[in-house]
């Protein structure tokens, strides 16, 4: 099959920065279009000059359409409103859309799905592989053993300068394991341990939280018996991943058919 | 539902000494019988007193039969001639046997498999729940990930006195990476690494070790891709995970048909 | 030179069974004396049997100076009162006194000093030497590393059962790392993470719990800087090692001349 | 006191330009200078846009002397010949001058040695603070815990494709332990584990590899008694350790006397 043609939405911010580069280092994917709002000052622009990789052919521009109509696939990680406005042209074009942006309403959500009826939408709010898998498998583990024999914890460490604990992958993986019991997070959550805490409450699912240095971000998942630990952890080195995941997840998308599809869908797991 | 009522074999043995303090430990099951062959010097003794937890009022015998019929179950780490017997009398009994015993020739196995239309059996060779979770999260794992973007590596520690290297357990962890990769691993193992290697072979499986201490055994595999890495560990703390796993075996199987059943059937994985 | 004669005081209780089956096991020491309060149950039962090794020929009596008259050293985990009382005795008979006593006071502390005038005492509230070379390098590690560059966090797991976080040796770890900083850990140490926290404070000493299963207990002292970091972890596979740290100390005493030592200076660090 | 002025040479290369992108990222030093070999096709280019940091006004030069005159410290990842010839000139100007250069004969080290007469050089073969930290740190454990109780392992983890095994800061760690226990690592150094091993013999330092991945480099020492574990790790995510090292070592140096220093003197440890 030929390269993968993809068009990079917010092609002149950090992360369309990042695209542009993680595209330019994979085969089998070609950039093959660069769009940012109209009025940015980088339109016209090289892409590849912007992302500091030497001249690409491709100029930044803000008018979609005429580019995803000569392209198989988009990578977008912008805001919601644009993200809607970009599926509405993907379906257009019969194009893989890769939605990476986070918070979109219901609405939005609405509107996405209904673009799904014409192309392949792979959607996620986390694109890297090994997060999703380490969900996957977080839920599986938490399903298969007993409350009552293992007890989870869940242990995060990012770099100095995050302002907030824990962090939202730290809670998607308890999200995860308390899927597995069948149930609800809120309900046994305990994210605090100071002084006399009692002894651990069955069923309860314990979070714990380190800062420091430049960690870019390191989830473990304990579950532990008596006797016996099972340790599932996932370590980001960079921010690059979840660009690799976004081009992952266009070239698995390419051959299959409309609909709106998740991470685990390219993980095959679902 | 009343106690399960589980009997013991090879019931003076150090494994048989585990089982019964395990048993002794663990709620919902009580010990019903002990078991030695004939001959032995413990025939006629307490078995609890045998296993330093005072008296059960079980005395060991070399009859099992009379001992199967008033049990709900049999827990067997003995030898392959004996688990072949004693799984004619427990498909006599209809009460569930769980098998830890090693080294069974096919005919063994055709034997068990005949008892098995009677009574439920479940059989491994490693009853640590979390060994045997561990093997599925990994096949999935090396499934969803591919080899050309993610490598793995078996990474094992055991005390100073183990005499061989790689160990059984992260043997069959690489053939559950193995099988989720559908290759042999045979021919992907890299099991010793020195001097000029050259650089790593896309789809090698790699196997390293560590001896020291009192280490009981600790197991990780790792899923290393560009910019993340997944590591999926487990550790055993004392030597009794195989003697709980057999109990939970039991339990589980108790309200199963006629059968035979693995771990990962325990564990709800398969 | 010939084995080294060992009392154990509080031989009938949880530590001093284990103190008797750890002096048992490892060569170039023996078991001389066994000393319970009067009153005590177990007086005149043999301290062997009674720790599940069979018969020492040592029986347990509630007369300390004449065993220790015989002995050349005493094991002393018991309670402030009975240490001040065995710290005389053993002065009396020259012999070494290792103290893993905990809650003296003052007093207590000033009768033990003028005991070591006359014979070698090893005093430390936590005998494991791995503990205790723990918190050297830590110290060391937190001194060389400026607080601008690097970030302290301390982590640490117990089991299940465990009602107060952070564990005595976290704190004592903590104290370690402020101390190599020349700061108050009051005054530095973070133990909530929770929501919003704003970015980390240069100098703060963040403690971070995980509670589960049959864990002894771990713990990792973390040094995170920019693109590198520094992990220095101890972990307990069973409570032995405050018993084999005992019998370590006593074996270095042997030699030494009458004073109060620590467990730094058995390690040859102090 | 005012920034400290930096040169670097070899100033067009791949670690070139990472000690000009550091120094340009940390307070309290600046690019004075940048020198390449005559003939370089980057000589007259400005050092701050090749390195991708835009415009310093400091022109690439091949003509040390007038460069130095003005500086207050030269950092030099080069070649042995250029590192003397550079040390000469730094002596001259009474300038510090940081060597990473590795390679050196006995000569090139009696030059450097000479050169240190004049000016504070600061030499290692290793600048990352981590790395020889914990050097120092594994030789003091070595020392202070016995070869009859604890038993060292080496484990280190690089990328898929470094091309030999163990890592040369692996060895540097196995040396660093074999110091701490005076004896020799080559005759006590075990690098492959397979098959029938025998038990482990007291006093080996073993070696254990895994490669995969993107991994920068990871290293662990492993210190394995009965019943606890000591291990002492560093975890490089990023190649501008190195760079930020050297930057560290100029800054101490500032103010040194003339003479011959190490890292373990940077960190305060020797």
């Amino acid at each position: 099959m030929s390269d993968m043609r993809l068009v990079v939405v917010g092609a002149a911010g950090r992360m369309g920065q990042t695209l542009i580069r993680t595209i330019h280092s994979i085969p089998g994917v070609t950039v093959a279009g660069a769009i940012e709002r109209s009025g940015s000052p980088n339109l016209g622009k090289d892409a590849g000059e912007l992302a500091g990789i030497g001249t690409l052919g491709v100029p930044i521009t803000d008018d979609p359409l005429p580019v995803f109509a000569k392209a198989d696939g988009v990578l977008d990680f912008s805001v919601p409103a644009a993200t809607v406005e970009f599926s509405g042209y993907a379906a257009q074009s019969r194009i893989v859309h890769v939605i990476g942006t986070t918070g979109c309403s219901p609405e939005d959500d609405a509107s996405i799905a209904a673009a799904a009826r014409h192309a392949p939408i792979v959607k996620s709010g986390n694109m890297s592989l090994g997060v999703n898998l380490l969900a996957v498998l977080v839920e599986q583990a938490a399903r298969a053993l007993d409350a009552d024999d293992f007890d989870i914890e869940i242990l995060e460490m990012h770099h100095r300068h995050k302002v907030d604990a824990p962090s939202g992958t730290a809670l998607l993986l308890g999200e995860a394991a308390a899927k597995g019991r069948s149930i609800a997070l809120a309900q046994h959550s305990v994210r605090v341990r100071d002084g006399h805490t009692g002894a651990r409450r069955t069923g309860d699912i314990g979070f714990a939280t380190l800062r420091g240095g430049s960690v870019i971000g390191d989830h473990s998942v304990l579950l532990a018996g008596t006797g016996e630990r099972i340790t599932l952890s996932h370590n980001a080195e960079d921010r690059t991943i979840f660009a690799r995941g976004a081009v992952k997840a266009a070239l698995w998308a390419r051959t299959r058919k409309p609909g709106l599809y998740s991470m685990r869908d390219v993980l095959g797991l679902s």
